[in-house]
């Protein structure tokens, strides 16, 4: 059996304030690969900066759209934020609609959605035409009921226990980025 | 800067009922091989099946140990589990304390403690004298309190919502495993 035999692409989605959401979607696409799956990773919030992620996606093969410029807090045009948001999104939308891929990971939407970048009933409409076997893994902070309510897999990374809160630690090469 | 500079290595816990623990595992182990990390894990619980994941890890070089039998809900053996367990962990322990690695993965032990496979306290002593630079991600549901007081960042991975249990669904290939 190959691995574009009819399946049940899942909608999942990772939020919650812990960490190991975006973590979560790289493992997901360790597994795709194994599989020989198409995979391509929007991340709306990273820039391109070869962190360690990115090299070894690219060195995989793995087609790696850097849509943003950083968190947002540290923005000073907040209509550049939407732009890219929305530039990133239309893209992100064509690739959904190809039916070229078999999984598609969308890195941070949620936080662009709740930021209100994008519009969640707009992502919500391409969601809802997708092609039946894509598998979409989409994380960050604060995803919408909205897309709770479509996702068919919902899992809430909690902080039990943090180490920058707790002790002051910086965050560490190979493991944060 | 090369990977290997004095650094704070971390103990990571992801435990709870919630999907993405293995996955931010392996996610962790993309972003440390980016940075050119030696990489090494053990899945107390898989077999050696060539599995999505562990195709992928063995392409990029990764050394996998696959120390288990499957899920003991379908064990026969009980004592055949403890002397796995017992095993991996035997090699595992060598493994941290060599100062060789820069992150190991210990996939499902925090099943294998729960279970009582292995003590605590004999897993603790161990982690106690690792080497300083060394992370170490640990998963698995149920992980003892000791392991959570112990460690720098833990993370709960709760279900919000789940398509096995709400629409029968199969565990999906390139998903799942």
């Amino acid at each position: 059996m190959g691995p574009r035999d009819s399946r049940k692409g899942l909608v999942i989605v990772y939020t919650g304030d812990g960490k190991g959401k975006t973590s979560a979607a790289l493992g997901g696409i360790i597994r795709a690969l194994g599989h020989g799956f198409r995979v391509k990773i929007f991340q709306f919030i990273k820039t391109a900066s070869r962190s360690g992620e990115q090299k070894t996606l690219q060195n995989l093969g793995v087609q790696v759209e850097a849509l943003g410029k950083g968190f947002t807090w540290k923005s000073k045009d907040i209509e550049e934020d939407i732009n890219l948001a929305k530039k990133g999104w239309k893209e992100a939308s064509e690739d959904i609609l190809s039916g070229y891929f078999d999984l598609i990971v969308l890195d941070e939407l949620n936080y662009v959605l709740q930021y209100g970048f994008l519009k969640c009933e707009d992502v919500l409409s391409v969601l809802r035409k997708k092609p039946e076997n894509l598998h979409l893994i989409i994380t960050g902070r604060g995803a919408p009921q909205e897309l709770v309510d479509f996702a068919d897999l919902v899992t809430e990374m909690k902080t039990i226990k943090h180490p920058y809160a707790s002790k002051g630690l910086k965050a560490q090469k190979g493991i944060e980025y």
